[in-house]
């Protein structure tokens, strides 16, 4: 039995959490999901340690939604060395799904990304517990983007 | 029996302190509290660690307030790093409570400012400590603010 | 027996990794190579370490290729961070490979540096994974460069 | 048997550590000091950490004077990181007393700064080797300076 | 018998270990020198590790020579942040002996430059490997300087 772990926050406009949640379903009905929520970005890096230790995660996703404010930004950056840091501790993924506030022209934009960059970063989150390297090898180097469409490969 | 830290500095120009104190005891009664004072931020995240290590605490808040200068910025910033190492080391959680001079207008804004978050942030060590993922998860990705008023969920 | 990894990314818009394969090859066909994809940088790390520690590789290369935006250059930032730190817990070299998109003038320039890099740190990773100590120590403080012109030593 | 640790720079151009000396010999006579001189900031977090672990001190005060340019303050910046990580490392205090050579506009302001920020932290030691949590608590969120006039509280 | 260790890179432009080490075989012709070369500052920090830890060494000194782009000053942020991190892990110093490209106003003046910190930063590892506190003490708080004329103390 694989099971991954989805953290989310309650600072985020958007339930990025619920997008991912429903894409693992869809494409491993097998893998059980456990989901936390925590307050801000800065708490995740610790849920996702818990979830990878404590609860035999074989991999997390931790969704962010960083505010437009530079100390957001500073914020997201700190949580991003976290989770980074997390992963050396535990030898596991984390896959990193944040949308910055101001990354998009409007809200409307600003919603196609959070559901793009859930969805395929929820798939990678599934391909990583399921071990698929040749899926990803296959992808090497071709400049595919999430909540953007891909920059492809340099000709 | 559940027991929380609370970790504040002399530093600070407000003291969030006691509002969390108080907001845990009117919340969760039945919780001990354990409160320590540090000079300034950096000092933090060790108090903190030594609480979660040495005093049982299951969580801990970390309260601090960050004067107008960018090497005041440069300091909350290596504070909070060092706050999400110490969860990660340790693999519980500390709720960083830090309210930045210069984010308000006015001396009186700042005050209701640093109510607020306190409150809040309290809410949350609670919360956390009390294990109640409920409260969160029905939370998720829908805008909540500490010391502002929420963003809100996009619509 | 002597086994080498390659990391890289679909995130990354040349395939570096296939390069760096061959000139592996070419040098040292003895050596065992393991490769690896990952979805970005900041997956790069936990990647490496994976390798070095689990399949026993004597010396990583880690492949990355940030995009022109500022928020580019801080994920890079961070898994430069996060590859020393994974050296360090390892005692284990990671030869980091990052071209990033904006040091080049045009595309044709980008792909030729990422040729050069690639193969100049491929050659050092197998003089790493070889410990051919004497071959560095005859280049020390002579002002070579992977990717752009040697700037050669001072006068 | 109390013992406490004062580590400084020979690039310091103020001996804060002969003021931080005196301070707790009069405050506390009784404690033991340890003082170390290393060549810059960046070389105080190992020298701390060798004081709390292998000379038995009970807490350590890290005496620094960056110098006005920015890689002075680059450099800076990585000691706080240095020192956090070491009290992380340790569960011990280490009290950070840096005075930039660019926060005054004299040199005879400069050493003013150097003498009280001296002083004041020297005291902070020797409170916190003491364990006087309620001299720290008493003065919690009150705005206190060290090398500048008190903040005092917000009314 | 005592063993000291010089890491310097293929990257710099001058022969700064090769000055290193001269100056430790005049000083203390007694003392053991392991000599490394690695491509980059970021190959630095685990290169000193295994000189410390598996080499035996009581002390290591790492050198290199930036470029002039902000790019070659963020690699020599992350590489002094891993060689800080790296005594931390070993409670051994590591003597950090960079000089940036941009420092000087032409190459002659980097040449000195070099000279100058490299001869005196061999001459720190020396006085820390032998454990001469007494030298460094008694120069504390004097605004020594490397590659540039001292500061000299405030007065």
């Amino acid at each position: 039995m694989v099971t991954v772990g989805i953290v989310d926050t309650t600072f985020a406009r958007y339930d990025m959490g619920k997008i991912a949640l429903n894409t693992i379903q869809e494409l491993a009905p097998h893998i059980t999901v456990i989901r936390r929520t925590v307050p801000g970005i800065k708490d995740l890096p610790v849920a996702c340690k818990i979830l990878l230790e404590e609860f035999n995660c074989e991999a997390v996703m931790a969704i962010g939604m960083p505010g437009p404010k530079p100390i957001d930004a500073q914020c997201a950056h700190q949580a991003s060395i976290g989770l980074i840091n997390c992963q050396l501790m535990t030898n596991k993924h984390i896959i990193e799904c944040f949308v910055f506030e101001n990354e998009a022209g409007s809200e409307d934009e600003l919603i196609d990304i959070c559901k793009d960059r859930a969805r395929k970063h929820a798939e990678h989150l599934v391909r990583i517990a399921l071990n698929d390297q040749e899926w990803f090898t296959a992808r090497a180097g071709r400049g595919y983007r999430q909540g953007h469409p891909d920059a492809g490969p340099l000709l």
